[in-house]
Parts: structure tokens; C-alpha cells; sequence
């Protein structure tokens, strides 16, 4: 495990510096393919401006970047906490093969953040959810998949 | 509804912008803030190479982008689709009131895509997924953690 606990004190590097230089919370991440780190990142929610810019996020698209290409299968994601929904799905998305973190969910919700209360919500139905989701009926739902269905030079993902 | 409805027209717009130019897959997403639309887009995963660039996603960063904040507290989201366990935390992260939408998860999955895939996964136990999720012990967790609660220039989100 002497590589595994190498590349998590990498991203743990990486969220250090981003607490002691005010970048963003405390979170980090790296994603290695091959054998070589090919994206790392802090969060930089605050000081981008970003609610998307967690440290995993920021790692998967530096990584997808500097391979040209949005699939990085095979590649393993190391991440100080416990990925977030939106991070978890990221990793699905990026069809990343394994990942490898230390604290959970319960410890970032103990810090003040809301990553537990999101898995939460996940699993209510659209019209129980603190934030409310309503589906509506429209013609051009059914016509725009249709349009992408029969569409014969579409890059699938 | 009719404002809903013209809302929702202008993310089907963005949708078939995105389709037509090859931009990325079947899908816009509008915000509004106080009546007026401050991010739109469709998705561009891979036009960008980026997994993470959902039409809702790429809305989010730019109201963000455009009001110089991470926190959308009081705005709308309008999309094609029922957002992703993805765009749905990116959705709670930037404090969205809340949602309307056309497809679901599952209109989603008959074309192709894995949002319900995606949905199920999050269900289940780390070790149980299709991506192994593994939890790994690591004494500076806790020191990550601690220094920042411990830091008082912090900016919280």
C-alpha cells in the first residue's frame, strides 16, 4: 500500500496548500494513469467563484486536459475526503477506474460541510427535497432526443 | 406557467444549438436570477474534453462567473433534463431555490445515458459499486481538518 499512501500524502500536499493560501476548503485530490499524476488540485470554490471547483473536479479536468480527451479510463483518483455526489458522479462520468480517499462524509459534515446532507437528498423523491424539483411536460423534450437519435455524427460519452 | 414555459423554451434552444454544431449531447440549462437569465449553455462535454461540463454545470459557472459569486441563493434552474446526482449537488453546492425540468433519468437512460445508472450506484454501499471506492486511514486527515477549523480568515460555503 507504500504507493497508495504516497500519492494520498500528494493530495493531501495539495489541500494544505490550499487551506494556508486561502484557495478553498480543505480538500484534495490527484488523478494518476499509467503510473504519472496527470491532474491535482485543491478546492477553489472560493476563490474562483466556483460551487463547482472541488478538488476532484479541478483534478479530472486538468487531467482530461493534458490527455485531450474526456474519458480517462483506467486512470485511479486519490482524494483526501471521501467524494461528494457531484464529485462521485464526476468520477462515473470520467469513467475512472478506482478511487481512494481518507475521511468521509461524516467527518466533512462534523467540519460544517453539507456533502452528507446532499447523499441525503439524493435519495428523496424530486417533490421531497429541501430544494424543490418539478418536472414539466413539454413537445420539445421527445423531439430534441429524437433529433439525437437519428443524428449520424454524434461524439458519445 | 407561461414563464416557466419561456424559460424552458430558451434551454431547448441552447439543447439544439448544442446538437446542430456538435458542441456535446442533447441538453441546455438557463438561470435566472430577479427576472433576468445570468447563465445558459448546453452541454459541451465533448467539444471541451471536459466530463464535467453538463449544460447545467456550464449555466452554474457562468451565472457564477457573472455575478462574482460562489452562492446563487434565490435562483432558478430550467433544464431539458432532469439533472444528474452530478448537476443535482452542483445544484444544492451554489444554493439554488429551485428547479424545473422536462426528461427524466430515465428518458435519460433510453437514449444512451447514465444518469439513472449513475443515480443507483450512489445507493450503494463503496464496496459494492461498479468503481471501487476504498477507505484508507491516514493521521493527517485529522490535522487537515482541525487546521482548518482552527483558521479564523477562513470563507466559508
Amino acid at each position: 500500500m507504500e504507493v497508495v499512501d504516497n500519492y494520498l500524502n500528494e493530495a493531501f500536499n495539495e489541500a494544505f496548500y490550499t487551506v494556508r493560501n486561502n484557495v478553498g476548503g480543505p480538500f484534495g485530490a490527484i488523478v494518476v494513469m499509467n503510473g504519472k499524476v496527470i491532474g491535482k488540485g485543491g478546492n477553489q470554490v472560493s476563490s474562483q467563484n466556483d460551487p463547482t471547483a472541488h478538488a476532484e473536479i479541478v483534478a479530472i479536468r486538468e487531467a482530461c486536459r493534458k490527455i485531450g480527451n474526456f474519458d480517462l479510463t483506467g486512470a485511479i483518483l486519490y482524494a483526501t475526503c471521501e467524494p461528494c455526489p457531484m464529485c462521485l458522479s464526476a468520477i462515473y462520468w470520467a469513467n475512472i477506474q478506482s478511487v481512494y480517499y481518507c475521511s468521509t462524509r461524516h467527518d466533512a459534515a462534523s467540519i460544517g460541510f453539507k456533502d452528507y446532507h446532499i447523499y441525503e437528498e439524493l435519495n428523496l423523491l424530486p417533490e421531497q427535497r429541501k430544494i424543490s424539483f418539478r418536472q414539466i411536460d413539454n413537445p420539445l423534450a421527445l423531439e430534441l432526443f429524437k433529433e439525437w437519435t437519428e443524428k449520424t455524427d454524434k461524439t458519445l460519452y
